[in-house]
């Protein structure tokens, strides 16, 4: 596994096989900050759908020093046929990863998820954020996408984070079901629904990684609150990654980390035949940096 | 409002008619030494309830320079009886807030709630933690006692955070409902009770404070959010009281400020006729002291 941002920006540079990543209606500035970062950090290759017109206006007077460096597909003012005709280029092999550029993430997920033209695996999408701690990077979800996962759906949650701790470079991931308790408590569902989890990961249902909760933040990130407290786990006091029990708890967590602790972070939309970016546009260059090699990485 | 924990404690100390703090089954080391801080810091009496031998043995062995300082009222090595006597100390107005000791956390709350003998309000009793940031100190609720607070104990929780706010010297604080979003979701239970808690203080229903909900955590903490959200609320980017959605939230939230984040943080139970105060064995001297200045200070 990697134990920091710096080797994800490697491990994304060193890619040999590495995709081209597709931007949705990148119409705005946003966007194409995001494929001038791809090509200056030498992360990948984009390829601009949306408004050719208002994309070359946008570089011209923004960053004119890649005026004429990308690939661009027109598809005029429609947001909703830019979506689907970046979806279109993942189907024909022109890309490998899709961002989010004007078009807000309803309207890229509609495209995405479409029945007939879609991406989707059958499987459920779900957002992947990773976290750099001082000493290692640690994946968290989901915090925006699924609202209340039932036990299905926290099973695809974990598939969905193990296969990038795969991507990453951790073949045998730790995933702690995070809980406020770490014992199974029949008044809180999500103790019961680790405790079924934790079993199935036991029996070989679950593959790919090592499983068990519930935990508590403390027990599942530091050996010393995991000892204090007498848990013998494999995973207490080194979790990979942190599957919480509800949106809410993962997205307070995640600003937190990012308002309050100061950590660099990025995060990537996991489910579909390729990976899906939706920085925000308030996102600092460095998180759409970040973004985007967690993406490639995660590619093909 | 005190901005920072310091002044907390100077608070405390100038605080004119201090109430003593009763120790629940007082015979182990951890609820000595906060007898110990509390003398030492100047915060205030300690009145040892618990098995006087066992007391004795463990000041002389370990904190012999406050040998024959402490009034112990002698309840054997009953863990239910202290709890119980502690809790007539009040009653008696000997004491004015109450220090978990040896007995758990369980056991003692058993007393405090006891129907007949206990300090009940017949409101919800809820933990109030409090985070200093480089900024100022922010209250949070509940990541200890109440699991899934519906729409009525929430107003029971922004209540009793309420009551901590006023006894930091914040006469109106501005109350955040947090949820992962800032829009009203008919998909998210919490962001409707947020809407509705909100136009209930709007018509005096809720007073001593101005709340708004939904908000994200950033939304909530940080002006440049609630700006490029165009959120227009007195709350957004101000929040001095932050209420969770559920009990993960808030838990994994807290522990994240102190293992990430390196706060310094504090918490007391309110909602009974005294403030408890339920710090774990595992707690540093330090978190000790700001649990006891923060009890002492919205005691009586």
């Amino acid at each position: 596994m990697i134990k920091n941002f710096d080797e994800l920006l490697q491990l994304c540079r060193q890619k040999t096989d590495k995709k081209t990543a597709v931007i949705a209606a990148a119409q705005t500035e946003s966007a194409i900050e995001a494929a001038v970062i791809a090509a200056a950090e030498n992360l990948t290759k984009c390829l601009l759908v949306g408004d050719k017109a208002a994309i070359e206006a946008i570089i011209a007077e923004k960053f004119s020093a890649y005026n004429g460096c990308f690939e661009i597909i027109d598809t005029g003012a429609d947001l909703q046929k830019a979506c689907a005709v970046a979806v279109q280029t993942i189907h024909e092999g022109k890309a490998g990863l899709i961002l989010k550029g004007k078009a807000d993430t309803a309207l890229l997920l509609k495209a995405v998820l479409d029945k007939e033209k879609g991406l989707s695996t059958g499987e459920v999408i779900s957002d992947v954020f990773a976290y750099e701690t001082p000493e290692k990077v640690v994946l968290l979800t989901d915090g925006g996408i699924v609202l209340y996962p039932d036990l299905k759906e926290k099973i695809s949650l974990i598939k969905n984070a193990v296969k990038v701790a795969h991507s990453l470079g951790n073949p045998n991931p730790k995933v702690a079901l995070l809980s406020a308790v770490e014992v199974v408590n029949p008044k809180m569902p999500c103790t019961l629904d680790a405790a079924i989890i934790t079993k199935m990961n036991q029996r070989g249902q679950i593959t790919g990684c090592v499983i068990d909760g519930p935990l508590a933040l403390d027990n599942a990130i530091d050996i010393e609150s995991a000892k204090i407290k007498g848990i013998d786990s494999p995973v207490a006091g080194h979790a990979d990654i942190l599957i919480a029990p509800n949106i809410e708890a993962a997205n307070i967590f995640a600003k937190s980390l990012t308002y309050y602790a100061k950590y660099r972070v990025a995060h990537v939309v996991m489910g579909t035949k390729a990976p899906i970016l939706i920085a925000s546009r308030a996102d600092a260059a460095e998180v759409k940096m970040l973004c985007l090699a967690m993406g490639i990485v995660c590619s093909g």
